[in-house]
């Protein structure tokens, strides 16, 4: 498969995280010629918190995560890519008691310690022997590179997701994987974030839950949504530092904005990896009665695939965005609609603008990095969708592979 | 353009109103060597009901009709194609305005029993000149064809689009336009509904409104919903039956049956010229908590990008029908779910259904009309969604058509 055209040039140097220690294996279950199997191992100390796929149809996977995560503790993650182990019933769930049995014998670890991550085909079950073996070969191989775990951890990606951030005292680092099957919640299909600093358990969900709420959730490539989206923020405590305990704490500011930044770095990265994507589109949308109303908005100009072709063409076709405007639900007046595409203002109280330069607009298409931007003209709300565009390449992909 | 592979053989033989006259006219306002101009008169005693775009963008003339409708009357219908009258500010408004009193006068009636629809590109004023030229020569045209009127309301259509029902002593003919920006509500862009039938303006609405809620609202091609979506159904009384004055009446329910006939039959010729389908498909759930419960969960499976090109590509990658009802957010309990594509059946269980053949069921989507049933083992709530695949055709025709 080819790397998208928006690619990084790059993947990024990441620092170590002090406490977690990489390993990866190439078991070969569905992809060959590169790592599958993705494990983290993390010292006793060590808090968690996660956020979990909206699905009604989550997979077993994503059950064990919630079933654990309430004792805000974690000593591994472990993830294969190839088989989500999703929608395969008593299967299922024996399957990731095995996963967590396996492992937490050979690392010695308590298997409720153990956070699961499974992501590629729904419906097939686990080959169970297959995966105790290579569990095995897993916990014994070498401490691996981020560049090798974020590949264990990709399907479909065309090119491996990784950032970080640094603050006084501590980093935080993550990978993730994903470029279709995303929004319109829990973009991401899989997130992990991991930080030295100590913070504790409750912090640590609040942290990745607001984090996740700004960036994966704000991305969306084709609307659909995933059974096993997951994304965990692991804290290993070795920085030595007083513990991170909410909002309050005079740290907090600094944690909570690194790793928010990680996030949106990620979400940005799977927005670029999208399904056929040639453009990165950002859409904005201001003076909406209430930042809610402005996502709403935002997210159906998004996720139109009128738009998405549109831009795709590098056609200022803003009757498309009116039309999406419209059909949102949330409110707008259509005589106080201004829309803009990069600089170029393109109307203004409810008809074309004076001056519309419609060449400026294409100049700005033919780029690949998008602004849409509406001002309702109605109140303070905000908010701000990123999308690409829908190509032949998006068919070429979905209508060919069994994800 | 080619004529859709899902198109019918053949226009169908429609019988005339009593009392309604069609004219078109080749205006040449976008689209030439076919009429763009469609008008129909009708007598004194016409009543009328109407269902508009929910769109918070509606256009100039959805706006117009909007403001008339409350008299119930109506003596004429004017559309014209290529060019939609939204987003067009107060010359839209008063475009509008300009067409109905120079038809009014030229037909001696009254500008307010005048209903307008427009379709076509967004944005854009009409050349109010031009147009009232081109009226002028529209009311002068001698009377013309059902078939003639279905093109001249046609924008990307590749096919025509007509139905009819009879019923003792009376008939019901319609015809409709539409291919794309098709749903969530209000599928067909223009869609006018003609018997020669007294029926009271509130039983008309009540028809009509009725009709549309189980026929055009129940139809999706890419999720998108026009500025401009209008249907119409008008009564002219020539029938000389006893008044239709709503639901008690002895005529209902073959009445109020052969409306529906009319628009599910049109909502599926919609369909069948979804912008480059190639399959027709039903999405069934059944067993739903409530009838709004299954039409969510259909209309997630049927909107679903994913679902879309596994259709297509002639797949049956049913774990996207779960990721779909997971997404859709309506009550599914994952372990009861059973998944059919055509009759085989796939899951049963929340996992693969014993005895499923995926040979069985890829050439079930061989074929070029398929069903997608889901029975979630809930309750009683059940509904269909019809929607068409997702091809290179649907990107190659919106990536390039200005509408």
């Amino acid at each position: 498969m080819n790397v998208s055209p928006l690619a990084p040039e790059a993947f990024p140097e990441l620092p170590a995280v002090a406490g977690v220690e990489l390993r990866t294996f190439a078991a070969g279950l569905r992809y060959h010629g590169r790592p599958d199997l993705f494990l983290a191992t993390m010292p006793d100390a060590t808090t968690v918190g996660g956020v979990f796929t909206k699905s009604q149809c989550a997979s077993a996977t994503v059950d064990w995560c919630r079933s654990i995560i309430a004792s805000g503790t974690a000593r591994a993650v472990v993830c294969n890519a190839g088989n989500a182990n999703a929608f395969t019933g008593v299967a299922g769930v024996a399957s990731v008691q095995a996963e967590v049995n396996t492992l937490g014998e050979s690392l010695n670890i308590d298997p409720n310690q153990i956070y699961v991550a499974s992501t590629g085909v729904i419906g097939e079950p686990l080959d169970d022997d297959a995966m105790k073996t290579s569990l095995g070969e897993l916990g014994a191989a070498p401490i691996a590179t981020w560049q090798s775990a974020a590949t264990a951890i990709t399907t479909t990606d065309t090119f491996i997701k990784g950032a970080s951030a640094s603050l006084a005292g501590g980093n935080v680092v993550g990978i993730a994987k994903g470029s279709g099957m995303i929004a319109p919640n829990m973009a991401t299909m899989l997130g992990f974030v991991f930080t030295d600093l100590a913070v504790t358990a409750s912090a640590c969900q609040t942290a990745i839950a607001q984090a996740t709420q700004a960036s994966f959730n704000k991305i969306t490539v084709d609307s659909d949504t995933s059974t096993s989206d997951t994304v965990l923020l692991f804290a290993t405590a070795q920085a030595g530092n007083d513990p991170i305990d909410g909002p309050e704490h005079r740290e907090w500011a600094a944690f909570s904005a690194a790793v928010f930044e990680v996030c949106l770095d990620l979400a940005h990265q799977i927005v670029r990896d999208g399904e056929g994507a040639t453009k990165f589109i950002e859409v904005q949308v201001n003076g909406a009665t209430s930042d809610e109303a402005a996502e709403t908005i935002a997210r159906s100009i998004a996720d139109s695939p009128l738009v998405k072709t549109a831009l795709a063409a590098e056609d200022a076709n803003w009757g498309r965005v009116v039309m999406a405007i419209g059909k949102a639900g949330a409110p707008a007046d259509r005589d106080l609609v201004d829309i803009w595409i990069g600089d170029e203002q393109i109307t203004s109280a409810g008809q074309v603008h004076a001056g519309y330069s419609e060449d400026r607009a294409n100049a700005h298409l033919q780029g690949d990095e998008i602004l849409v931007r509406v001002e309702l003209g109605l109140g303070e709300g905000s908010s701000s969708i990123w999308t690409c565009d829908l190509t032949h390449g998006y068919i070429e992909i979905n209508a060919g592979y069994r994800s």
